[in-house]
């Protein structure tokens, strides 16, 4: 099936105004999310676009793309400037069918189960809320943000900037369950957690099961989280329980989760062992290939966009946000003239920490002209975003400043 | 007409469960808040209860009590843990009808007037944003917070703990725009904000007119603001465009601004002269009164409350939020024994900043019993929660922490 976001070569270096405009409005979905800035209120499903599954059916569907009933993505023009991405602005990405809503009925009843530790044990959600609770900000995002932009189109939905968002968690801290439950058993190296998801019949659990194993190092700020940004988890988000590990790319918060095991291996799981793995292009996953683990340094312009009229020669913000993934953010750059020089963007809003993300501005007095707009963050071990994505095989990390440029006409 | 959500004196000692929980569904709108966690992704309308008004249809129906087309309030139960208050949460309070949606169709239209500057002017939303931008997280509280507490009944919405939220608003900080239209003329003591509700005709303009001043001070963090969370400011909180005013009560934030001035004299409107005045009970509002400014520093436990199982002893987190108001929140203190014994909660989360509140959790271990839980912030210039409300003619400021405090059985 052709996606209808399928990238094209040509609007990458498209215009936002005019004949930009007019080309993106030959596809309902850019026409509804690029030319037409729809009251982000307003329930609306456009003309020919797929409608909201039941389970996300609360979304604002004027503000996202939905790829499929298992992959959401919001659109680029709707990311505003707060310091959170509202629930209803949340991307979706699920690896199979979610289990029913029956399970985030009674939140507190959940059952989970512990091994790995000196006392396992089977208990409730209810009762791990007795033990302790935080909150964590963080970036929260699908490993193949970006696969759009890959040249060799590969396999998997084909996302632009929308499948990341920034949220707070709140939970019981990992550590502190571990603690309760007599500490962490000696030798263990990872943390892996299982889904709830039901699992067709028939079929080698292996091959299917969402179960994936990081390093243990990850206890350090690790949930098992009931709330997302002050409400009940809800299912479309992995309620009634998550976990979440803040720097990790999303595949590894474990919806519905009904196991979490300290463990000494990897997890035997097909989404472990060779999924989910960073190869070159033609090149299958592979257990000796770099696991989707960290979370890379990233930063895109939010605005000016297309959503709002032409721009007028003169004094311009130009916005965006940017986050240090695994490694906290130090800076943003933005750049007017497609990378050639760079000027130090300012960070503003409150600060949620270091894994969260952070909005920037850099205002600019622009002539009437053309200009190649983009932003480069760096983080505290280094990184700084790349010109050029990394090709792979499946498309996945991609933080290219480029292929997030923005071209902008000046009137 | 009598308020479902009218202050019963016997409600307040009121126990979490068995008879408590019956007594409380003898109203619908008690039943559907504390007896029963209704899914909060469900926009369902509880039999007998009002309905949301049309310009605020998208808020969580089952988690605001409605008192009316302009007064709704988020009920305490549905508070939860996280860092802000999402908006379909947020409290709604109007001094006028709003206006027609249609402003807030095209935002960058919207047009207001300075003045008290270098160069008077009359400008466009549009043209604001060119100038700078900033996000300031901030506690929005009505002044009526907690009036339903007050024994004698003052005139007004009898708001409980909902009338108020935390929120990040985005837009251009005031000190921008007044430098850009050539300072602050000399001897202003006031930022003066003029609503932009339609008002009724053949009536003296300053009996209804929606206009505050404030002190000039507020210059510092003031806003003019665009964004609710990360989304365009709807009508419903003063959207396309609001004065944002940190550290300041509700009131003091106009709505569809229209005009800004800053001012040698306070406004010679009603709700700045005689409305919005802290005076003794009897005695009318008056200009020699204080006025309705500052908040002032507050907190109130939100869990446990009353949604969930019946406590059983053993471990229990008690959880509320606080805010230090006007002056920066320094600590919070709980209490299980009815004020006599005070132990210092743990604040978690991420920190938004000197006006956002923060959320607080305090372990403790209870044996079968009762106790009366209540919480006891304290600000950065010395200002503790007193036990007792100061009672006042219209039942303002109320930071009592004895009247939010909740009585806890555990089996």
């Amino acid at each position: 099936m052709q996606d209808p976001q399928a990238p094209n070569p040509s609007r990458r270096r498209a215009l936002f105004t005019g004949g930009a405009l007019a080309a993106m409005a030959s596809t309902p979905e850019l026409a509804l999310a690029d030319g037409i800035r729809a009251d982000p209120r307003a329930r609306v499903t456009a003309s020919g676009a797929k409608a909201l599954p039941e389970y996300a059916s609360w979304k604002d569907r004027a503000a996202m793309t939905v790829h499929s009933a298992n992959t959401i993505e919001l659109r680029r023009s709707y990311m505003g400037q707060g310091a959170l991405t509202p629930i209803q602005h949340l991307y979706v990405r699920n690896n199979l069918n979610p289990p029913s809503e029956d399970i985030v009925r009674d939140p507190d009843s959940w059952v989970i189960e512990f091994a790995g530790v000196g006392k396992p044990m089977r208990t409730t959600l209810g009762e791990l809320k007795r033990i302790d609770v935080a909150s964590v900000a963080m970036v929260l995002q699908c490993s193949g943000n970006g696969r759009g932009y890959f040249p060799h189109k590969p396999s998997g939905t084909q996302w632009r900037e929308g499948a990341a968002g920034c949220v707070v968690f709140t939970g019981v801290p990992l550590k502190s369950v571990a603690a309760a439950l007599g500490g962490v058993a000696s030798g263990m190296k990872y943390v892996t957690g299982t889904g709830g998801e039901p699992l067709p019949a028939g079929v080698d659990r292996n091959t299917v099961v969402v179960e994936r194993s990081i390093p243990i190092s990850a206890l350090d700020d690790a949930l098992l989280a009931w709330e997302l940004n002050g409400e009940p988890l809800p299912l479309a988000h992995g309620g009634p329980l998550r976990l979440v590990v803040p720097g990790y790319m999303g595949v590894n918060h474990i919806k519905y989760v009904k196991q979490l095991a300290f463990t000494a291996e990897q997890s035997a799981a097909k989404i472990q062992q060779t999924s989910y793995r960073f190869t070159p292009v033609g090149v299958k996953g592979s257990p000796s290939a770099p696991s989707l683990w960290e979370v890379p340094v990233n930063s895109w312009i939010t605005t000016p966009y297309g959503h709002e009229a032409p721009a007028r020669a003169g004094r311009v913000q130009i916005g965006g946000l940017a986050f240090g993934g695994f490694s906290p953010l130090t800076g943003v750059e933005v750049s007017i003239d497609d990378g050639r020089t760079w000027q130090t963007a300012r960070l503003f809003g409150p600060d949620l920490g270091r894994y969260a993300w952070r909005h920037f501005t850099l205002p600019v007095d622009l002539a009437s002209g053309t200009y190649r707009i983009a932003s480069r963050a760096t983080n505290a071990r280094g990184d700084v975003q790349p010109r050029e994505r990394i090709e792979n095989e499946r498309g996945y990390n991609n933080n290219s400043w480029l292929d997030r440029s923005l071209e902008l006409t000046v009137a």
